[in-house]
């Protein structure tokens, strides 16, 4: 953490626990800088994070004031969809929001890509730049059918934090999370099994449940607790559930942390109804609490849970480099790997791997960690601001993603093809649906830099919205 | 081509057109090298080469002499597999000749990998670097999901040389060949369905078949002509077939390349049973004859033939950039692609884009071309020399293929086990077939440099080979 923010993080915690109450003015810029023995710029720079997250409003030539609160927004209550197995639909939507990912224009607030220009990579660039240079054999030639072995051991250091020992012979290399859930699902499923998954859930993976016949159950989710475990309970009485996929850590789009007891529980649902867990740890290093939160997986003492993830959002998308610990899978998922997809690009591996080893991805992770949770506090604050006041707002407890639910009447399938228009990508909330709910949620990326400009986004989103109550 | 290349294939046709005779003394360096003024050391390359080729013998301190002769070998006749569809096994056999690839002591002449060692890549290398250096957005960003459209473009120019007159807009970049075949059977047939494949036909085809759930139907195909299309044409009478994939250009294992004239019936015959046809074309540019032959999708006017092909065999295999022309299946391939597998690493895209650009791309394969020609001559020589007697060999037409076909009673699988301990790989025939067939074939991978030690391991293989024969 930089100096600044960790001023920052001090003066809004004397804020929160009320040491500065409302309307009090704050010390001085410079008595700050002198009591804290750091530079004026660097308490300039705590104000700004302050003034941003609205904690503090700055009065001309007066200083800096503890801003007057309106009480935080409710969160979502637990979701309701439809309770059966439905054939996922919405890909002309997906296409759509995908599509804008190659309009240079467009700010993409509805993607999911992390913030990939911090300096804290530039290590990462050297060492492709190192490759191509001395080591072009390598990055030439095919891979193993298992991927990169460096890469394979390092990641199974990474997994020890997430509380799994597993050896680099139980992992396989993906090129993606994606590619990683979808050899999973292969492995496990045939076409026409159903598999239980959040509501909402992130719309790629609904995606790819389509793509492989595979039909979703949709099961209510607490947007702070997580999948609900009773209605989960029913469901795999009711129907003959294949498995249940989570995203239990930093959940994409609602950004709770299930607890432990609840992942145990979890677990041992799997275990009594004896089905499998694909569970997305994509976001997992990414949880505001440290060290990180555990895995399903690391209870998993018969090989059912089948772990997927990446380094797309902790370190950057265009690497394509994923894994998946696939438990007693393993020999299926080798093979599903080969018939559909063969090896993956030896080079990005071979950097990431140096990359971790080196110690350069603790680092970055650390500061990117640091830096999400104040730009989802920023954000929040700038939801508050300029969306209608009746709304609810997820808290989320790590990643980047923040889910706004707005009056039953706005439909932002609607609004969002006007704000495409004003080249503003969101991600309406129905394409984590696949029985068609959420069409009054929007999902927002928040690893975009909390800007002047996106402040603006921010303000063009609110109006569009409140036109389309009016309407 | 270089000039000892050059004078070489002059000197090589003198001989076979019998302008010098078997036994004959060929002029002395000295003379040579005055009457095509070129260097001394040009023209003993060019006799080294030669040699190789078995075409002429050295005879201490009296120069060379045209060698004296054995009838070549004849070529493998009609393959003739069994008649019905049935379901791709030898997954076991296949693994394990995946994984002698990590094993860095094994000489890989099972394996289809280029030479990659070539001067003409560097400049490949030089913009990997670059990359990293200057455009590391770029590299580090998602790819849209079609690919990236610099190397789109760069592919459609490349695809004029077949013939094919297509826009980037018609083009999905896949990470290979492989899996480009994947998406396009994906895109086309539900389990269960059938298709039609030459026979023999390459093991990782058959696999990616087999992952699919889908049953090949092996067609009789002849080493000169390709598959036979009136034992096609009653397959197609008698089952419900859905497609047929071909290697038509370079065929992997035979080496053939089909007629114009046999390319336009196949496609006649594809539409009228309204069926597909999945054109692999990854070795097309490698064909010896220049310019390259014409691929099925240059005359295929109703969008049913799909095109695939990649960079693994003309650049390197680590790039992972391959292609598919989808025909009339766009839509279906590209969201295919979504669900299966998601987008695909662009700094590797970006590289070969930049590669063909500059012109580098056309001068390196102008290049391969000319080297894996030679290299196939000189490996049929020694296979001619260190192999039993009554063997078939194929005749290739491009690429760098060869296939043996020993007499029934050896068993390569076996053979291929001695072999492994001797840190030999090669590919047993019996791979390419779904049913069984050819355990007394193999394939030899004739881009490996035919330097001592290889011509030392070809002879270890005869050997092997001879011992078989004797058991
Ligand atoms: C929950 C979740 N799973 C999977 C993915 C896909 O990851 P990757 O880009 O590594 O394939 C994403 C990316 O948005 C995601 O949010
Ligand atoms: C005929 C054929 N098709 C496809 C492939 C796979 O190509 P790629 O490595 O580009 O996926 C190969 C490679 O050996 C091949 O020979």
């Amino acid at each position: 953490m930089t100096r600044y923010q960790h001023l920052a993080g001090l003066l809004a915690e004397r804020i929160q626990t009320g040491l500065y109450l409302e309307g009090e003015k704050l010390p001085s810029v410079r008595s700050l800088s002198q009591q804290h023995g750091v530079s004026i710029s660097t308490v300039q720079q705590a104000y700004q994070v302050l003034e941003n997250q609205q904690l503090i409003t700055p009065q001309p030539r007066s200083g800096y004031f503890v801003a007057h609160r309106k009480a935080p927004p409710p969160v979502p209550a637990m979701s309701r969809p439809v309770q059966r197995p439905v054939e996922v639909t919405q890909w002309d939507e997906v296409l759509t929001l995908l599509e804008a990912r190659s309009d240079k224009e467009m700010v993409l607030f509805g993607g999911g890509a992390p913030d990939i220009t911090q300096a804290t990579l530039k290590p990462l660039w050297r060492e492709m730049s190192r490759l191509a240079q001395h080591q072009v054999l390598d990055a030439l030639n095919y891979d193993t059918l298992n991927g990169r072995r460096e890469l394979r051991e390092q990641i199974a250091r990474l997994m020890l934090d997430g509380g799994i020992a597993l050896t680099a012979d139980e992992i396989v290399i993906a090129s993606g999370c994606h590619p990683a859930m979808s050899l999973a699902i292969l492995a496990v499923c045939q076409p026409g099994d159903i598999i239980a998954v959040e509501s909402p859930s992130y719309y790629g993976t609904m995606q790819l449940l389509r793509g492989l016949d595979i039909k979703a159950i949709e099961i209510p989710t607490d947007s702070e607790t997580g999948i609900s475990l009773e209605a989960l309970e029913l469901a795999l009485e009711q129907w003959p559930i294949k498995g249940v996929l989570l995203v239990p850590t930093c959940n994409n789009p609602l950004g709770f942390i299930m607890s432990e007891t609840r992942k145990k529980a979890v677990l041992a649902l799997a275990q009594r109804h004896d089905i499998v867990i694909f569970e997305d740890d994509i976001y997992g290093e990414l949880a505001a609490e440290y060290p990180r939160p555990s895995t399903i997986k690391s209870y998993d003492i018969d090989g059912r849970v089948l772990l997927c993830s990446s380094f797309t959002k902790t370190v950057a998308p265009g690497l394509r480099v994923g894994w998946i610990a696939p438990g007693r899978y393993l020999d299926r998922v080798i093979h599903k790997k080969y018939a559909a997809i063969g090896t993956n690009v030896p080079s990005t591996q071979l950097a990431v791997a140096a990359f971790i080893r080196d110690g350069h991805y603790h680092r970055h992770v650390r500061r990117m960690r640091q830096i999400y949770q104040n730009r989802l506090e920023t954000y929040t604050c700038w939801v508050r601001q300029y969306f209608p006041c009746d709304i609810c707002v997820t808290r989320p407890q790590g990643g980047y993603l923040l889910w706004v639910e707005l009056p039953e009447t706005v439909d932002m399938v609607c609004v969002s093809r006007t704000l495409g228009r004003l080249k503003i990508q969101i991600a309406p909330g129905s394409l984590f649906s696949a029985s068609g709910k959420y069409r009054n949620c929007l999902r927002l990326n928040c690893a975009l830099p909390p800007n002047d400009e996106n402040r603006e986004v921010i303000k063009q989103l609110g109006e569009a919205i409140e036109s389309a109550l009016e309407a």
